[in-house]
């Protein structure tokens, strides 16, 4: 990926799960790079993620929420990364008044500062499978009926809409990934509720009982997040404006599958209980997508199974852990 | 429809040219209306429009952007019809953030206000055939694919999926009306752009020149308020929660045709030009749509051809043309 070598990178969310790991791939690939982020805590930023390249980043702490700023921000670059964004189901029927704010308002910011002050920029912008609702048929490929189970679904959904009609009405170049289950190092632990992974994940570390609904047979696909940089970079550099692909993997698991991977390398123990109904409720059955679209498109594949992605996080984790169980705001 | 007899009914966007005539309607069925509107100047909001009833209705000027004051309106309502909104396609486009507050948040703090303090209610919300995009085929029935051309499409999009996950979620019981070119006593005249009806009425009633884009062969459908008032009535009192209908007529009409009834009663010039090329980047080409999921589920049909409803209004604007080209703040 040479194309990246001096090349301006602009990250919204930089210092979160995927913005961060990112982040370090684009400091390897030698450009130059600016983080954006609002710290605003519980949704997984913290300056740790980015330890190891603080000096060869800036780093821009504020919201894209606000417009004037986000201005100054696209200005002359060549690649903006859009990742921020609130990611919790339940916090988003909480409060969805804030939810729309932050996933809707802060992208439709970056859009207008960019139509104004840098259309020839290429935007990729990271959306969620949750847009699908509960799959009428599997994989899920990108024709799937669109039916939003919650707020933050249809707040998703409206970003990524916003990205195609400004490449339709205006020709500013984007590409919207619709991601499946990202795991690996830099993750949240502390969230309750950004997907079970990282909090599996984290009780798994910890020793603690993990509880499986239903017997744990939902099946999901996982990505690490290697892969996932693979695919933003690939997204970044083709030539796909105005396109939306689906990320996946070929080998789906389930959660209970997860878990057992879980238990071969940690000490806890696993608990089988019935699904509590506030949770059925939202809940979306089996998921898994197909990614052949985007593998047509850029020749992507996920190289990395289940078993060797968790590997490589669990390595991380044991040892990062305490880091990562401190608050955000801590970690300073 | 004896069943609004005494009913609590609420009408947000209740001085503009739908939610006025709706009242009307409401007073003249017994009910006991209140009126929220936040008097936005452009919007199509003016006190005259409910001249005839000003002392039988409450009227409530306020923005339903503003959470607190919407808890306490929607409480004790039987009924509440969503209309406030922003409808102009290029204002949308102008100033997407500000159409992204009106279209999404105010309607959202309503649902959220129901959720709290009144679940029982049962809502109307207006939507628009403008979620459909350009046709992918005609007539355009519920299950045509939806890609809004524009951020007012987008943003509609997003509040009538907020209207049937409260349903599904909370069981707040609403029905969803996507509305086509709706005319009559009442509409605004003076806003270069909520759609063509209103600019095309007052060119013709005030003899000034009508241009046609490419011939003016352009089908539509058009409903008179009075169809649109009865569907409006239909949807509040069956049993449809969580679903979403068309409205429509079954005899579509070229814009040419729409003009030239209006030249059997008014006298003015018709020139043809070619179709302005930032105009065509957003026009949807032919559209009519297919009413037969809400005639099979209410019986509506509409009753008034464009030839009589174009009749009445031209009728009401030659008794009250002066108060409608006044700015509406000088109506008061």
């Amino acid at each position: 990926m040479a194309a990246f070598k001096n090349a301006r990178v602009l990250i919204t969310g930089g210092l979160g799960f995927i913005g961060s790991n990112l982040a370090l791939r684009m400091v390897e690939r030698g450009a130059k790079v600016t983080l954006i982020d609002a710290m605003i805590p519980s949704y997984g930023a913290r300056t740790f993620n980015i330890a190891g390249i603080r000096d060869q980043v800036q780093v821009n702490f504020s919201d894209i929420r606000e417009p004037y700023s986000v201005d100054y921000l696209v200005a002359e670059q060549d690649y903006i990364f859009c990742l921020a964004g609130q990611l919790s189901h339940i916090d988003s029927m909480r409060n969805p008044v804030n939810d729309l704010q932050i996933n809707c308002l802060g992208h439709l910011n970056v859009l207008e500062s960019c139509r104004k002050h840098n259309p020839k920029v290429k935007l990729v912008l990271t959306s969620t499978r949750q847009v699908y609702g509960k799959p009428q048929y599997l994989p899920v490929d990108e024709n799937h009926p669109i039916e939003p189970v919650d707020i933050n679904g249809i707040h998703k959904l409206a970003a990524e809409q916003y990205f195609q009609l400004y490449y339709k009405v205006y020709g500013i170049a984007s590409t919207v990934l619709r991601l499946t289950n990202t795991y690996g190092p830099r993750m949240d632990l502390l969230s309750q509720d950004k997907g079970f992974a990282g909090i599996f994940l984290r009780r798994a570390l910890l020793g603690e009982k993990i509880q499986l609904f239903d017997g744990g047979h939902q099946l999901r696909d996982f990505n690490a997040i290697e892969d996932v940089l693979d695919a933003l970079e690939l997204a970044a550099l083709g030539d796909h404006a105005g396109r939306i692909f689906n990320l996946g993997h070929h080998q789906p698991h389930s959660l209970r599958e997860f878990t057992e991977i879980l238990a071969r390398k940690l000490f806890f123990e696993i608990e089988d209980v019935v699904f509590p109904p506030e949770r059925k409720a939202i809940d979306i059955g089996d998921y898994y997508g197909s990614y052949e679209h985007f593998h047509k498109a850029t020749g992507w594949v996920p190289r990395t199974t289940l078993e060797k992605g968790l590997e490589a996080t669990i390595a991380f984790y044991e040892e990062h852990l305490q880091e990562y169980l401190k608050g955000p705001r801590k970690d300073a």
